[in-house]
């Protein structure tokens, strides 16, 4: 394990308290705790695992934070930067997705990461990633509202736009080619940022990891005790197969992850605890079922559409 | 679509063939029949896909024939033959999945295909692939002897140490790295196999292809009516979900269906109806669970290991 930089020092400690502050708000909604599980990395680094099951609001909530060290920058990491392919790195992040168990909350994910790669004979380079999306299984006009407004809030002190690119690519990434579907409502995402000097990067990684929570409680708390019956869980498990197929198909993060050998319960803490599929499935026109594919499983411009108000 | 060779003609009656004897010998076992659906691909060719949903004995059992043509042969196909690399092709091949509704009753695999490349200016290459293998919950020795036994006696004729080395291919090839287990106790599995001229090549497919239901049958009727309960089906579905992790993040197949925009409801047919994920769960020493883990998850010569009698 190599010393770290003062910043990237700075960017661990943020990434730490964020990891406090969210726990604590998902606490604070569930009657169950979550487990915590500090693990080591054999080639340096670690993180610690934080696990939520079978709560009274979330049939799982995972939330991570890692800050490990590799000898060598894996080429899904390094596509954009090839003056440090193959180089030493440090690379830490947080993660999070959170199931709810009703049918009427949406879930949800959230990452934010920063990576240091330190070439032999070359200049060390830094970027930061991150974003977060949203998945409804029976979407809220004002939900998806709140959730956009809430991640262009994010996006506006860092300049006009930001929240437009971040938007549409959020849409592209969390993409299903194979059902022609968006995972979600989307939100944003962003990779491979330095531009305007660490300190304007690192307040952005900040301002997006703090509006996660102001993005997502109000909804969950809305919708956690909204009656529903059978039909209602059995879309939500079905659904929750998109989810899958999205993270073990196409997912860059959850794939590298396993090709490295990295600690499989906690890249795949991601996975819903319950699921189904069904053979050539549609919803009948006219239902809420439908209503998600229609209206809300495609790229669409949310806040000019809706916003109404 | 262009004209199929003779030869290419006589596999697929044999498949289609294969087809019909598979599904009749299924919907022997059940009260539900299968539905049909056939499909043709844009690009050339088309399959039949037939699916049992909900069961008595089957909760999901997806049996395919498909035959495509293509313009360029998929880089994932052709590794082995760089003088076809992106020629086009014919593909045929049946392909099957059967998930039984009793823990007690193993889930299993076949496949079988013939696939031939046409360069522009060169010879054209053929080769056959295929085999099968059995995923069981609660493994039951005997029962595992006659899976081996049986794809023993599939490859007897075709030279000495073939299933010993098709036996190792197939535990090669159903290996799931993050989890370091085997996806069941295997089987036989094959690929590229043109060596010793066409008809020496299509009898050792179909005979592989043959012993499929003489292997499974006898296994399924035995088991499918075990008495069983909620412990038995949690740790079925939860290992269904290495099923499901297996399938969408290393079987070669699936991803070059997903990729290549194949028809998705026919490549994730595969999927398991119902899985749950836990996180970090391990059976408990002395279980009939840890004893598959123990026991079964990892190459094994079962053959000369369990056959005492």
């Amino acid at each position: 394990m190599r010393p770290s930089s003062p910043a990237a020092l700075e960017v661990l400690a943020y990434l730490r308290d964020l990891h406090d502050r969210i726990t604590a708000a998902i606490e604070a909604l569930d009657t169950v705790r979550f487990r915590r599980d500090a693990w080591e990395r054999p080639e340096g680094g670690g993180g610690e695992s934080r696990v939520l099951s079978e709560g009274s609001t979330f049939e799982r909530a995972g939330v991570s934070v890692s800050h490990v060290f590799g000898d060598r920058l894996p080429p899904s990491a390094s596509a954009a930067r090839p003056a440090v392919a193959g180089a030493p790195f440090e690379a830490m992040g947080l993660s999070l997705v959170f199931h709810p168990r009703n049918p009427y909350a949406p879930t949800t994910h959230c990452n934010v990461r920063f990576l240091v790669a330190t070439p032999q004979d070359g200049d060390a380079e830094w970027w930061f990633g991150g974003g977060f999306d949203l998945t409804p299984y029976y979407p809220f006009e004002e939900d998806v509202l709140h959730w956009h407004r809430t991640a262009k809030a994010a996006c506006e002190p860092f300049g006009a736009g930001l929240y437009d690119q971040y938007k549409s690519w959020c849409d592209r990434y969390f993409f299903l080619p194979h059902r022609d579907e968006t995972r979600g409502v989307g939100g944003l995402f962003f990779d491979d940022l330095n531009s305007g000097g660490f300190e304007r990067c690192f307040a952005l990684l900040r301002s997006v990891g703090d509006h996660f929570l102001p993005a997502y409680l109000p909804i969950v708390e809305r919708r956690r005790a909204t009656p529903y019956g059978e039909r209602e869980r059995e879309f939500q498990l079905y659904r929750r197969g998109r989810y899958v197929e999205f993270n073990l198909v196409y997912d860059r993060g959850t794939l590298f992850g396993l090709q490295s050998r990295g600690r499989a319960e906690s890249i795949l803490m991601s996975l819903p605890p319950r699921v189904r599929w069904e053979y050539d499935w549609s919803p009948a026109p006219g239902t809420p079922e439908a209503r998600l594919y229609e209206e809300f499983l495609r790229p669409r411009d949310f806040l000019a559409e809706l916003d109404r108000g």
